[in-house]
């Protein structure tokens, strides 16, 4: 793909500043190293990779097919996937530790669990291996100019101001992102925040006698109505375990005998792979963080662009953050090498255009996604739905695809995906109430034919009952 | 009312840091004052009084009861709204410059033009009245730690970093508010930013012949559909005038003629009176501001509140912005004098429950008026709705009041207002539905007492006719 592409020429070099060297700051500074960019990646933290413990989010990944693309098209899809672990259902608990699996799609599909730090530091490793990219850690963006592509950062190390000039500030600094602030100052965003989906701990289920304690080719859920425990298995043999509440729940399990009861009660099996002591441990050595989501339109300035979470947060209910995220920078790279640098300001625009539709979609299917994995999956609608969506794209493989299928095992665009199930939604709809109707036209039919002779419904009864 | 309420003892003064001396910063410094606290008011420019231009929003504000009550609680409305111009009608123009004119209520009702900066130095006036208020010009605040009260400002005179410590950090500091962005650090806060509602562009029809150039006793409005221009009165016999157009038509009036073409079509009128020189000449002095939404989700943190714009920016079509916040003190010192300042964090909470539902519904009410402000006042529906609640306002005074003076004539929550309107459609819907019915079961029941004389429909047809 690369070779195909524009690339910049030695003399006219664009500057290409990456704020935010997680995850998808190092893809992108991947993709513009590709092309010849002369391409520099920031970062507010020193480098992970030297570091014990990297204080900070640290859900496990599940990647799926938009991630993968995104590092198929430089290359690194097989050294980073084959690090990770095969989950193909979802692993149901219920109160008494009983499994029910419900698969992710077709047998052959599945979604990878992977660390995120262990990926941060294989893709920093990747944006290294470019002679055109520099890393500068401890370089926090304190301010930039989106129209300019100057950016102030301070040097955590030094106590130093540093000012440099960019043609373009590729803002991938996370939900909280100092470039998107800027980009506030420079012209209207439209843009949401919200709190509404609760908080998260983390809790860890360590091996047990060598080797995994639940099946691993599978995302656990212990789903409970208003909260949830989910569990990714590691490389260790360990499980990440993540619990989701709200925080007044958290706040009102303040003791040990408290929490010990709360999963007795709910997490039973959970609770006795962690251990009593681990669980209250963990469980009070850290304040539980809220999930946010984040909206936002534009995700560009004159001379800036926002890539996953500094443009559009997502809960992880749908593992579709860093597959959303690495798929901007596919997007971006498509409309860019068509276009070229010299018209920015058009792929910048037509970025935009393309890609706020799907992040806002992605954003409303991952908070309801968490209502389906709170109550739905242990409903008996959810289930008889997943058999007829199952059944109805065994009939139709291209044109009746399940949801979670369209939106984790294609690259179809999440604002389509959204399409596609409320028509899907019509015509289960329609469909019912045709044979409803059908059923009563039939059986009014013959009680007029056979009006006169009135034991002939009894008949028709005895028929239905065969 | 001070006198009523629990004040400050000498020993145990709270410091009260306000943060931005504009309408909303002045009066809550003054609701502090009264009550013996220890206030200072910091505000990021200079002594608006000492300046000759005022650099910003000039639109004028339009008072009603809401404002009026802020002002009453600390005696200073009848000094303020003498200078009041009273307008008791919207005065609709047509594009050939015949006016009809609409009442906002009864005919003693009427909101009041007053100038922003007037009202400012007034309210300026009143704070530096009380002894224990200190006033800080060009204090820029930096950030603050809402948590604690500590508040950093930049002062732009020295470029000096002064720290200070406080009891509660009142932020009034607009819709770009820097403590919100603060608070937002401090803890998870829901929050919206939203341009949907276009741009706004300044003009101004000068006296004529030493008086107003058209009636003053009215707000003049020429609804043009996807644009309009509004006019309000001033005391020197001028009138403001605000054009309202999404921000591509102003691209496209990009050349004297076309200003004056598009003028010539639209607002003929308008245009004699300001005069095409001064039109084109205002029109391109200055790039139209967009205009914006905000909400926010709680409005306080542990030692920080937030009034006015900076809690909930509100476009300006229900003249609710200034009166809105004026009533966001009023609420917040009817909670704060019930239960006083040692229960400060029960008071917060209380104060964000009870104000942030009404903050959304006004925000809401105030977008939906400008689609009734530029489409339905011209439109016979709307006309026979309003004459319908004047009537049914006639029939039962106090129960059927129109949605305008229950915003704008009352201190009605704003979250009862949409209640209260919603319950109002219902009503009229279910009425118009009833006599339908009722009129077709009537007809229906004549036909069948006549069916056997089909003549007698024609006569039916004949007695409806009379």
């Amino acid at each position: 793909m690369p070779s195909l592409i524009e690339t910049q020429t030695k003399d006219d070099k664009k500057k290409i500043a990456v704020c935010g060297a997680g995850l998808v700051g190092c893809l992108a500074a991947c993709y513009f190293a590709e092309r010849n960019y002369d391409v520099t990646l920031y970062e507010y933290r020193s480098d992970i990779r030297k570091m014990k413990v990297v204080v900070g989010r640290s859900i496990n990944m599940a990647m799926s097919v938009r991630g993968r693309e995104g590092l198929k098209r430089i290359n690194a899809e097989e050294a980073i996937t084959s690090k990770g672990i095969e989950m193909y259902t979802r692993m149901l608990h219920d109160t008494k530790g009983n499994m029910t699996s419900v698969p992710y799609g077709k047998s052959s599909q599945c979604i990878l669990s992977i660390d995120r730090r262990y990926l941060n530091e294989l893709l920093l490793n990747e944006a290294e291996k470019y002679p055109n990219v520099t890393l500068e850690f401890n370089h926090k963006v304190k301010k930039c100019n989106t129209n300019t592509g100057e950016i102030i950062f301070e040097n955590t190390s030094t106590g130093q101001e540093v000012k440099i000039n960019s043609d373009l500030v590729v803002g991938c600094d996370g939900s909280y992102s100092a470039v998107r602030q800027s980009l506030f100052k420079d012209k209207p965003v439209n843009f949401s925040q919200n709190y509404n989906s609760g908080y998260y701990s983390e809790l860890r289920i360590p091996p047990l006698n060598g080797t995994f304690a639940l099946p691993e080719k599978h995302l656990h859920i212990w789903p409970r109505g208003d909260f949830m425990l989910i569990a990714l298995p590691n490389q260790d043999f360990s499980f990440t375990c993540t619990l989701f509440m709200p925080l007044e729940m958290f706040d009102k399990l303040n003791s040990a005998e408290r929490v010990i009861d709360f999963f007795q009660e709910y997490f039973v099996d959970a609770m006795n792979l962690i251990g009593k002591e681990s669980l209250v441990e963990m469980y009070f050595s850290t304040r539980p963080s809220p999930l946010i989501s984040i909206k936002c339109d534009p995700h560009h300035g004159k001379k800036c662009v926002l890539f996953g979470d500094s443009a559009h947060a997502i809960v992880p209910f749908y593992g579709q953050g860093m597959n959303c995220a690495f798929e901007d920078v596919v997007v971006f790279f498509e409309i860019l090498d068509s276009m070229g640098f010299d018209n920015i300001d058009r792929v910048l625009e037509k970025y935009s255009h393309t890609r706020v539709p799907d992040a806002h979609a992605i954003c409303e299917l991952a908070v309801r996604n968490y209502d389906e994995m709170k109550y739905l999956v242990t409903t008996r609608g959810y289930k008889l739905r997943k058999k007829l969506d199952n059944f109805l794209n065994f009939l139709f493989p291209s044109s009746w695809v399940p949801l979670y299928t369209m939106v984790t095992f294609s690259r179809m665009r999440y604002s389509d995906v959204i399409d596609a199930r409320k028509k899907q939604d019509k015509i289960i709809r329609t469909t019912t109430w045709i044979t409803c109707l059908s059923m009563m036209a039939v059986f009014g039919f013959y009680i007029y034919k056979s009006r006169s002779n009135f034991s002939n419904i009894n008949n028709f009864f005895k028929i239905l009952r065969k």
